[in-house]
């Protein structure tokens, strides 16, 4: 479709190094799926932790996802590091309250799963559910301008993925084959 | 997801409606898969007409896409009897310089597809290959203001579906089961 | 920028239709800029209900959100007439719980105020304040898809304005001249 | 609008760190302003490359598109110096044929200019205009994928801004006040 390079790694090798770089910043993934069992057990009575881990992974299982949230971890931790250079290093290390690039940026993930993922990633930017409180209680610390974004992003698109899916209708990622 | 009404239309009854409003509004699945033939030919050797319908057809079974298709082909139709009060009538029906939510609206389709359905979009806006130049051409009789758009991101849709699989590996969809 | 029509209508008269448009689905002005009050109240000290209602007046000045407001509108007014085809005709009616294009639309509006608009925009869409909580009820008797979503737009447009506001410094727009 | 940190900086400093950023990694304003004059030519008989070259300038004094556009330099000049952690920084340094997070920054750009800065920026993508063919084809030597699709944000936006204004009429900006 463009005349970029053309690509050396698997999904599989993508999503190894994607869990791991979440881990690395101190977040598993049972923490973002109880973001996505907080939003959607009000909707669904069938609803299980099982079912929301199973979510979460299919989306850390896209190229498109996995590309958004390593290009935001990568980033905060240059800017942990010092790395970046004046005014963007001191804007993104104290999160400052006009900078929006870290919303911006996850929409590479919520985009991909239509206005539910939309909606839910707005909630929880303000919200700030769980693990994402914690993430932004830690900024102090240290710099996860883009992860709380990132993480609500995974959980807001998950959550859209079992809304997509009607018992005794076929899931509409099903028909894609 | 939301408090919204529950669902009663199964997506192949809803796909079958959306087909038949493309027909009705003059444009034929192979007239769309033509675009993708010209948008994708020289990114892949191996391109072929069956692929490109094949593609398009996947798109117009997903329940979002077929939201958007037919929402905007009845806002076409409405405005083309006159239905819709002033100034909205005149300004889709005129399809005024700055009136751009027909570029809005089809983003229910291309976003679901990722960077490049987005850019291949915008591309064939301005670009007006095939069909979209008819349907274009013949806003002076028949309201298209919609049409034109909701055909150009199926086709940068099922294009960027083209241009994420990848030979070798596992089509980002098939790991979503 | 395109080959689409020359306007005919100025900002003035439109301003007037919009305002007109939104009274006739019984939204005041004073709806919505309570709702930009309640989002901004805890960011400012100095946030008057005036502010907020000079905020709103400014996004329904700009064509990009008239044209939003007015096709959103009309699409409702025509479905509670009974106007549009089946299927979409039932879809819309009901707010069916997988239609997203009443969420796709005030991108229209929504886009043009950065990321703080987006993400209020989620927010308003979940937590339904005022004004579009009552839409929200009224649906049984009339049809409100996408006004209570266009509501939210308008507010999380204003509320980003207010946000962006810098006292001190330069207001972006003010730069614009 | 958000807990974030208070902002430091002035837009008059951001402003020529910005055009200082441009300019460090190859990018006259003139370069774009004649991205935006090949635009816009066929649609105004009185376009200059003067009005051109302020539209670029006001473009580059919002706050979203400074960060935007500081952000993406930053990102490119931390993978030249090799310094984001694998994969990321093959997938960067390689621009990749399926990484788009490089489109989707931009969006806090162009986003802000209406459906014609989008659908602009598509078009710029694929055609590749000016310096942003010089930008791409230099891709071997230094690392410029974020680069080119900021050059490609920027010059829309300054077109969108341009298809706006209506003579006679009153320009939104100036509305805004």
């Amino acid at each position: 479709m463009n005349k970029k390079g053309t690509y050396h790694y698997n999904t599989e090798a993508l999503y190894d190094a994607t869990v791991e770089a979440l881990k690395r910043r101190g977040v598993a993934l049972k923490d973002i799926a109880e973001i996505v069992y907080t939003l959607q057990k009000s909707y669904r009575d069938d609803l299980t932790m099982e079912m929301c881990m199973e979510n979460v992974d299919m989306v850390l299982k896209k190229r498109e996802c996995i590309h958004g949230i390593l290009t935001g971890i990568s980033i905060d931790e240059a800017v942990e590091k010092g790395l970046f250079p004046e005014p963007i290093q001191s804007i993104i290390a104290n999160d400052e309250g006009l900078y929006g690039v870290d919303e911006i940026l996850p929409l590479s993930i919520t985009n991909l799963y239509g206005s539910i993922g939309l909606t839910n990633f707005g909630y929880l930017d303000k919200e700030k559910i769980g693990i994402i409180r914690q993430l932004d209680r830690s900024k102090e610390k240290v710099v996860n301008t883009f992860l709380d974004d990132i993480v609500a992003a995974i959980a807001a698109a998950a959550a859209s993925r079992i809304a997509h899916y009607i018992p005794g209708d076929i899931r509409p990622e099903e028909k894609d084959k």
